[in-house]
């Protein structure tokens, strides 16, 4: 089935403890669309970038399915970029440059071949982009998921667009320190319950290195995420997640709770293929093979039988 | 088959964000044996205490299948005592009060007919207490474990026995801080192989919220921690937790890695209740029941069915 993504596609420079790059391709919808892409080659990416972005990269993604219809070049102007410089633990970063450029009056338009979605994901954007996607839409999607961070959370002149849209959003993807502050809860669980009243009815908390929890009315499932010698590169692990997640489920068209747990799975297997090199470079590997292996040590992980006394 | 435990028991003050308490029991053997006779009634005791420790709690401890006839009571003197103060997010606490009082020089003795147990679980202690009681055995036993702490592993006064008992220890249950100091690797993964080649066949990396590793030769099993509404009172989630593992093995009595899986599933919902009121209150009031439903909270947090594309 078709998905529909908004988000950055922007250039990054990465330090690390491991090495530190040039710019490299990068952005929320392009991490969404790499992982996707090995689900789903009916996928159609919203965005905005400079006549910089190498037009090679953008060829790559057609080649994956990856419509580019609805990606904007501006001529003669710069595509987004961040910079960004992870601490030895790799939990916490400090942003040293952020250049908007082309994002700074970015709006979106869909291609009216594409008003259709069946499912949509909504990269983390300012909340207004995000619903200027939705408005567009000439019919109600099957699943909405959207991803938002803390600048917009933080910032009352964001905070009423962005509660508008999560209002209109079937699935939240954020991270435990949004859905903290979101909420204003430090329980987890009390934290989701609040979030399920402003609008989705599922809640995906993202946890980094220890995993991820899905929230749907009185239910629960966790995926680990996989316990790695070393993280080398945590960006775009959290979007790489969420297209995982989203390209399984427009896949396979169900989006029961039963097969959100294994999308959950697939984005956790996902995200943990993004962390192992710097940028998309380890994404641009994969068989299916290599997909499949990852799920079957998702299963080793976690799987046990346990016979109840009684 | 019998389980020697050795450890703390003690009195506690405790301040959460939730309350305060006046002294109260714990210790970490206490906690052990708690959790470990739900499912085992032949444990043997080994701890000292001052005649001020409740005879009744000693009662209770016997009602349950615990002997305590290895639990040393000294006429005249006080019992270990310590307090600490968690802060609002839970996951670290300041030590108010350390006591030693009869720990000072406490002499482990195993009475005779507790010298050949087939399960060990040394509780966190000074080094050289955990050696004494390893040196007392006839016989080999089936799987020794044990806990320690930072205190020990950072002092090199204590570094070189702890050195030893770990050497010869088969799993070595400690939590994840620890780990990374032990074997001085940030990677969980890296410092549990050099932990292994240390001596133990197995190593169980607690995460507190975050769940549980179970790391063997290069396999690896992850356990969740039930995510709660809130945590009342953590003191001793990590010594039931053990307790729990421990007592599961040694009821069923068999050590293979696929039934410490099942161990560890025990041991955490064992946690899971301990942490829901204050010291070790809630484990006095569980039901078969009550862990039976934990339990299949437990499987329906993390089972999943996925079927592999190739």
């Amino acid at each position: 089935l078709s998905l529909l993504v908004v988000g950055t596609v922007a250039f990054d420079a990465i330090e690390t403890p491991f090495g530190k790059t040039d710019k490299i391709t990068g952005g929320a919808a392009n991490y969404i669309c790499w992982a996707a892409s090995n689900f789903s080659n009916d996928i159609s990416l919203i965005a905005v970038v400079g006549d910089d972005f190498p037009q090679s990269e953008i060829a790559e993604l057609r080649n994956r399915g990856v419509s580019t219809d609805g990606l904007q070049i501006k001529e003669g102007e710069k595509s987004f970029f961040w910079s960004g410089k992870y601490h030895m633990n790799m939990n916490s970063r400090d942003t040293l440059v952020t250049e908007l450029n082309v994002l700074a009056d970015f709006d979106p338009i869909i291609p009216a071949h594409q008003k259709n979605p069946e499912f949509v994901m909504l990269g983390n954007l300012t909340p207004s982009v995000q619903l200027r996607v939705l408005e567009q839409l000439e019919s109600k999607p099957k699943l909405v998921a959207m991803d938002t961070m803390n600048f917009w959370i933080g910032d009352e002149n964001f905070k009423k667009d962005l509660d508008v849209v999560i209002s209109q959003t079937d699935i939240l993807i954020i991270n435990d320190e949004e859905a903290r502050m979101l909420a204003d809860h430090h329980s987890l669980v009390k934290a989701a319950r609040q979030i399920m009243e402003q609008g989705p009815k599922y809640l995906v908390i993202k946890k980094g290195e220890h995993g991820a929890l899905l929230f749907h009315e009185n239910h629960v499932f966790f995926a680990p995420a996989l316990p790695l010698e070393e993280v080398f590169d945590p960006t775009g692990a959290g979007d790489t997640f969420a297209g995982g997640f989203m390209g399984y489920l427009a896949k396979t068209g169900d989006i029961s709770f039963n097969n959100m747990k294994r999308a959950i799975i697939y984005g956790s297997a996902m995200a943990s293929f993004c962390v192992e090199k710097f940028g998309n470079q380890r994404l641009k590997e994969l068989s299916i093979n290599d997909i499949d292996q990852r799920i079957q040590e998702f299963v080793n992980l976690v799987q046990f039988d346990i016979e109840l006394t009684q």
